[in-house]
């Protein structure tokens, strides 16, 4: 059976200015992969309702899950919730959980309208947990709402997790050769050609300023990875190249 | 006159998977912003045709310029002129001028046909020159084509930037406030309210453990930007909390 995908709609101006690198979807492709779910696509867009409606119905029609990222904090520009309930044509309410669980955690005049807001979300949505800052994300259908701060991303992403199914764990081995990638292309696509159930990338690099080439085999099944790798090896042994292996990893 | 847009679309498989985070975006948004041209979209696909293919095809069609990274290389998973090529239905072809650049640059004996792939271009694209190592990225329509590796693709866009129709440069000030993002909302909503012209971000972090608000005020008038931080610092003094103000800057 073929592994479940998921997709990531990053939310954020901040992220298209080039101000922040976005660093959480190497954080959740890697734990999805972990679970045997297979990241297919990423999209980022602005704060703008039309712009994420969009996205969000493009991406939950096409993969299994859909996880967003960013928008859900008190401020004005902080819309993913509202338009996440346009999306899909439902009422955005206050849920009365999400707020007892915010005037439980701010002390009582602290507590304001802007931050009320944050238990707003689409109706017949379900909470996720936030063990950081208690304002929580939210599952509407197949989408998968969360903030954009990795601090407190993360931990809620890693409780969410093991409530989805998942599928077998994808898998990766790398090995870095002392050789530049046009010299290993023609040995690297028969070897493609006859492993088709293992992903075989090329990424180039350098190390002291001469080229290494690092190829990276990835899938699900431990076995068939192994039986590229040790084909790549007779490939090295061929051409005279010394390749090191630096093992099967998790994704 | 509005400024023209931009929309990445990254294709990489290593990308999807989280083993590599991609930091190409935020060089080339800043770069173009500069320049006046406004990044409003972002696409991650697999090195899959089909998805880039669909991809390319819907972002062409709405901003003004198109840039993709990844996937021009010597090697198998490297599709990304072929695909760009079917994505606007013309012949991929043995470009004359690349060919001769990579016959220069490599010695006569590290010439193979993978590497000579490299000079296979969609039938009408320009070259786009790659002071690094050679292998140029091109220009079809609307879609400009440069490599992943970050210390190539930088100086190939600083060289094609000057060549495309920009707009007023898009600049941001920072204002970093000692304040939770939850007590400063109501007044930023009524500030945007009252500052169209500047987009107003709020984004939440922490100093010393202690909550802090970056708000940041970006915009193409450097007075409209004053006049909002101006009204700002008015805000502070009303709420009473300590706001740093770190200066223009481009974006």
């Amino acid at each position: 059976m073929s592994n479940p995908t998921a997709s990531l709609l990053i939310i954020g101006n901040e992220i298209l200015s080039g101000r922040t690198i976005d660093a959480n979807l190497s954080y959740i492709a890697r734990v999805l992969g972990t679970a045997g779910i297979r990241m297919t696509e990423a999209r980022i867009v602005p704060d703008i309702e039309a712009r994420i409606i969009e996205a969000v119905r493009a991406l939950a029609a096409s993969t299994t899950y859909v996880f967003t990222t960013g928008g859900i904090g008190p401020t004005h520009d902080d819309i993913t919730a509202a338009s996440i309930a346009r999306a899909f044509d439902v009422p955005l309410v206050r849920n009365a959980e999400a707020e007892r669980r915010l005037r439980a955690y701010y002390p009582p005049e602290k507590v304001n309208d802007a931050r009320l807001r944050m238990a707003d979300i689409p109706q017949g949505a379900s909470l996720i947990d936030n063990p950081v800052s208690t304002a929580p994300g939210f599952v509407l259908r197949n989408v998968h709402v969360l903030p954009g701060v990795p601090r407190i991303m993360q931990p809620m992403l890693d409780l969410l997790v093991p409530t989805l199914t998942g599928g077998k764990p994808l898998r990766s081995r790398t090995v870095v050769c002392d050789e530049a990638e046009g010299v290993l292309a023609d040995g690297l696509r028969q070897l493609q050609a006859t492993h088709g159930s293992v992903e075989i990338g090329s990424y180039p690099g350098q190390r002291d300023g001469r080229p290494e080439t690092s190829i990276v085999f990835r899938g699900t099944d431990p076995r068939a990875i192994e039986a590229a790798v040790l084909a790549f090896a007779d490939l090295a042994r061929q051409i005279g190249f010394a390749a090191e292996d630096q093992g099967l990893a998790p994704l």
